[in-house]
């Protein structure tokens, strides 16, 4: 199912097309080939001093069950409810502390959205649908996954196919179908002075 | 000039062909459907329960030289040095609290990285080259354009035309033409269980 951005001026297909779905298709798994162009994708994110404070521990479904059932396990029910049919799941850290001097990061984190964001449209490009989780439970997967204190834990993301819509019902079916929406440009974007509203 | 990722698998265009260039071209304006089309790709980025933290200010040199003048004033000296040549710049700022009920956003610094590198590679995918900066004051950028506390100052992007690279000289030239490097896969990406790589 496709539902591209509505834009005022046309922008790049593969920016407009992503968007995070639900309704995944079990059946349909995820190669390693596929694992690694999503984490080429996140690895060629810019950072602040060319740091690149993220870290991604990810979880193949088809190829280790038990160890993608304990990330699924940190999920909230919530998410669980449909993240279940998901083949692919990973985690994104940010790594506090500069790497060059110890010193903190101030854009461990933002320069981390970035990098899961390369990946979300890197699966969005390969007609994957990548969905971001801030749902979880950080110190059961901290915890689960030894993971030491100098990272923040950011957000979980699904990905896997989607399901054709002809096959989806119920709430999920509500939630897929839902027309995307935005704030308006004006209300984000300032031209030139605070609040001044760009258009 | 072209400087794609090096990758071990394919991965979409838009993502691979977005680098950080720093040698602008003063001739070449950017355009208002321009700047219309970076930020409606910045506004259809995820963010955690739809709450879109961030706000964006923006200069364009050629509608109003003398705001542009003040945000550049804002930049480090060694930013300065290049970036005087950037027609275009902006500031990203990220809202601490969620707007439905006022309670802190983790996610506020994460979600603006990611509407940050939408921009970034809207420009990249209508051949211009953006630059983020984290070399500028805050507390200057802040009381200039009187931003509210709410809102942290994450980064300023420059963005316009390359020149052709046979025009460019000393310093910059080198800066231009040096390789882009990644760390490798393995110490970004954990398979599974923290540290272990992915290949």
């Amino acid at each position: 199912m496709k539902k591209p951005a509505i834009t005022q001026v046309s922008i790049d297909p593969t920016i407009a097309e992503r968007w995070s779905g639900r309704a995944y298709d079990a059946s349909k798994p995820i190669t390693h080939q596929q694992t690694l162009a999503l984490l080429e994708a996140a690895r060629w994110a810019p950072s602040c001093m060319g740091d690149q404070p993220w870290r991604i521990l990810v979880w193949n479904k088809g190829l280790d069950e038990k160890a993608w059932q304990q990330a699924f396990n940190c999920l909230v029910e919530g998410n669980q409810s449909w993240v279940k049919d998901a083949p692919f799941l990973c985690l994104i850290c940010a790594d506090t502390l500069f790497t060059k001097n110890s010193q903190p990061n101030r854009w461990a984190e933002y320069d981390s959205g970035a990098a899961a964001l390369n990946l979300s449209l890197q699966a969005s490009s390969m007609g994957l649908s990548a969905h971001q989780l801030g749902g979880f439970s950080v110190d059961k997967a901290r915890s689960t996954f030894n993971i030491p204190e100098q990272f923040t834990l950011m957000a979980m993301i699904s990905v896997g196919y989607l399901k054709d819509i002809g096959n989806v019902t119920g709430d999920l079916l509500v939630r897929e179908t839902a027309p995307r929406s935005r704030r308006e440009m004006g209300a984000l974007f300032f031209d030139g002075a605070w609040d001044k509203p760009i258009i």
